[in-house]
């Protein structure tokens, strides 16, 4: 087999990428080690920048998600018993979020492919291996039902996480990595209940962080900061619901409503970044490359934007026969994810209880919460963070 | 002896509420265990807020600060090689902060006590000691020349610096202390050379932090970061040149005029803040109260503001008879202080070196620096803490 664009992993970035770059005329193959209801099974991020909406829109996969997201303007910090509005269409001059969750992101972008009779092969398992990236003949081999194949391309994009195969194909001694792992996690809930408030509330409490966020106007999604080494066997339903109160304003307890659980597990968190993120014909992108801890909502947003820059890079290579944009990906792509890392890895310290910086980190956060609210500019610099830099 | 006011340190916080208290018509003695020349040599902070600026006018002692200050309406940032700077005046619609050496205003301030004929007593060393602050009968003692003395009155301001006995007055389970300390110091040099650039640089280098200050056209103040361990003894004024010369950008280099130190000390750097800041009728002020590191410049313009709430606490008592400016005193100072804590925090945190922290540290440091001097809010919020944020 033979093709443009061999693309590893079916997630968002990968679907993402092969529909941008058939958009453009740009001959792609998907291979993911899962199969497609695997991928669909998980539940993720859902809160979409401007920036990913723009893609969703330029691939022609848009329109569900205008019909059904939620367009939200501001997100409220809950600290010191009290909640504080951050009004961020008005601080970036009109700029939002969409609540749309990854599962119907990747629903979306599958359902199109399918349309189209593009080619994706599912359930290759552990067999997939890339060959040459660093010379002229860059190769995806992978086993499919007993039988080995290969797909000779010009590229290869690694779209298959951070466990995926692509980063680790890469001699250890070409990457640069950088990582730090909070000393806690978010066990977190799904359930079809009404959120308990139509935005984003992000709690500072002295029992440890929370998360009031949702997935659709009937479907709640929650999370409360718990220690690294707890288990999720530990928590029913009915604690979580009372831990997640006891972290809430009088006015928010009133209006939660409970439900079972969907969906139960706990997430650790981690920033991580390898560099460079191009090797030879090898591209990697979104958490192949890097993680960032969830507070920011900033993951398949980076994404987004590593897929932007990477399908622009191609079609640059193709129809002009530049290899400007494919020489400088990296360095580009590299510039924002450490922004975004950044302001990841700030939100993060600003809201959890970290146990290791005592009464005067906690005293620093409530001084920092308390001058961020009441600075224009400092709210500015959380909310043009919030709904996504420029690309 | 009885006075309405004791106030116990005689450097610049105690000066100047002496002086306030003195334009108001309110009686004060100021009691000191050092000499005044002992005063006078001690080389401390150089940056003056508009607020710290208005009250020595406010006290008539602002002439020779505004004769001789120089108004800086920016600072640099030099990260990566290269400087940028940050416009402080056009980001905060005007406002500047006036380099003008603490020993400077202590002078000044000294003078006009010394004019007026107020009392401060020099040179009581350890003899010092605060009584019946709990209750209705308040009374600071001394020895001097072998003579005992007592003041009685109606209040004790303890401006006497984070050693000072004031504090220490206060048994341990009324207070409540909050303490970080860096894991470095800065090497300072005072020299009567010309300064490398007219406004302050702010280095963040790989060999660690520099700083580029001065108090004069023709006097620069210079400091690099150096280990907790360090000894003085270990740096002659050519290795010291040398050193803040490799964390220079080229152009600051070639400008930089080297000369022999009239002063070359470390200071650790510290943060740290004790609750509440008022016993009964005993009030902290200033350095006795809390420390912050000094990259923010914040130190002396803290121990300022300090001084205005307590004036104007003790102002409204005599002239209103009103204890609420009195009752409130420690909470509205506090509000201010952490605020500045965390900034003071936040500015050490990104522009040294933390072994700790590692390559990680590092590169949110670049990013945030590269953020920073990208993003007008980010700039501006940088800015506002920089010139002080309102009373």
């Amino acid at each position: 087999m033979r093709t443009q664009v061999a693309i590893v992993g079916a997630g968002p970035s990968g679907l993402l990428l092969g529909q941008l770059l058939f958009k453009a005329g740009i001959d792609n193959i998907i291979i993911e080690r899962q199969s497609a209801d695997y991928v669909l099974g998980r539940i993720r991020a859902g809160v979409l920048e401007q920036v990913t909406c723009d893609l969703l829109d330029e691939c022609g996969v848009g329109a569900r998600m205008h019909r059904q997201g939620l367009v939200h303007g501001g997100i409220e910090l809950l600290f010191k018993g009290a909640r504080h509005r951050i009004d961020m269409q008005q601080l970036t001059g009109g700029k939002t979020v969409t609540v749309y969750g990854q599962t119907e992101v990747t629903h979306d972008l599958m359902d199109a492919r399918r349309a189209e009779g593009l080619e994706t092969v599912y359930d290759a398992g552990d067999t997939v291996t890339l060959h040459g990236f660093d010379g002229a003949h860059p190769r995806v081999r992978y086993v499919k039902d007993g039988q080995p194949h290969e797909i000779e391309c010009d590229f290869i994009a690694g779209c298959d996480g951070y466990h995926g195969v692509s980063r680790a194909s890469v001699p250890q001694a070409s990457l640069k990595t950088y990582e730090k792992v909070y000393p806690f996690g978010w066990l977190g809930i799904l359930a079809d209940v009404p959120p308990v408030s139509h935005e984003l509330i992000y709690a500072n409490t002295e029992r440890g962080f929370a998360l009031c966020s949702m997935r659709s106007p009937t479907r709640s999604r929650y999370y409360v900061q718990v220690p690294s080494d707890e288990k999720v066997e530990n928590w029913s339903d009915d604690a979580f619901w009372a831990e997640l109160r006891s972290r809430l304003d009088p006015e928010a307890r009133d209006h939660l409503v409970t439900g079972p659980s969907l969906e139960k597990s706990i997430a650790p968190l981690r920033s991580f970044v390898a560099e460079p993120m191009r090797f030879g014909s090898l591209f990697l992108a979104g958490d192949a490359a890097h993680i960032v801890p969830p507070t920011g909502a900033k993951g398949l947003n980076l994404a987004a934007s590593d897929v932007k820059y990477l399908s622009s890079a191609f079609i640059e290579f193709y129809r002009e026969r530049s290899r400007a944009g494919v020489d400088h990906y990296s360095e580009k792509c590299l510039r924002r994810v450490w922004k975004a890392e950044r302001f990841s890895w700030w939100f993060t310290s600003l809201m959890h209880r970290f146990p290791e910086t005592g009464d005067f980190g906690q005293k620093l956060q409530e001084a920092e919460l308390d001058y961020l609210v009441g600075s224009a500019a400092a709210s500015t610099a959380l909310a043009e963070n919030y709904v996504g830099l420029p690309l």
